[in-house]
């Protein structure tokens, strides 16, 4: 089974500013999102789309006190079997005319493709109690 | 440009129990996992891959005083370009030999493919300041 994405708009990075810019056919779709104060990004690593890559199962890791290998499904790295990047940020406003999104932050880089756009619903996704490893460093 | 996708494992319902079942070929991609808390779930929505579900933009909503239509890109709904899910969830435990993980919940029925499996990362991913429309219930 295969699925298909294609992209419907792309990270731009403006001097300190990171927009998201959605392709004109999906405007419709953006309808109310500015009634949310922060969103998920979901992108496309395109530079780590190749097959080395993907079939990357282990990386080694910079964190001090880490074990050398971790799996890749425990970390965010780029080097994984579907190069699907998760990204969460502030919206700090929707230009609905445009199609633009001004967001406060992504690890992405210009022209990154973006996957899809989910509101952030705190009940579902904001877990305080949440724990990582000592040398995640949370 | 199409982004292609291959299943990484499935979900398994199994009474009151939810599972990721990992495909043999992706075990060592789970290494570590354990050390995390919480993880999140990309999955496919298997059930809306279809031209008209992919081309819907905007959708009726149930929440009581909500805008008759949302963006499809201001809801979790399955129905958008990218048939792409995003679940959270606490890892209750990990079984390395059978590629099994045991976690807290899910929305997807049993048999769905699973795509990718990040390590929930609380200071990136819990943002207890977000706020949503009232109709949505926050």
């Amino acid at each position: 089974m295969e699925a298909i994405m294609r992209p419907i708009g792309a990270i731009r990075l403006e001097g300190q500013r990171a927009y998201v810019d959605v392709l004109p056919q999906y405007l419709p779709a953006l309808r109310e999102l500015e009634e949310y104060s922060h969103l998920h990004l979901l992108w496309w690593f395109d530079g780590c789309d190749t097959p080395d890559s993907r079939a990357t199962l282990q990386v080694n890791t910079p964190h001090p006190g880490s074990p050398e290998n971790l799996g890749v499904f425990a970390t965010r790295t780029p080097h994984r079997p579907n190069p699907i990047a998760l990204d969460t940020a502030a919206i700090l406003w929707v230009d609905h005319r445009r199609g633009r999104i001004c967001i406060s932050r992504t690890d992405a880089r210009d022209g990154t493709p973006v996957m899809d756009i989910k509101p952030y619903a705190r009940g579902a996704d904001c877990i305080p109690e949440a724990v990582g490893p000592p040398w995640s460093m949370q």
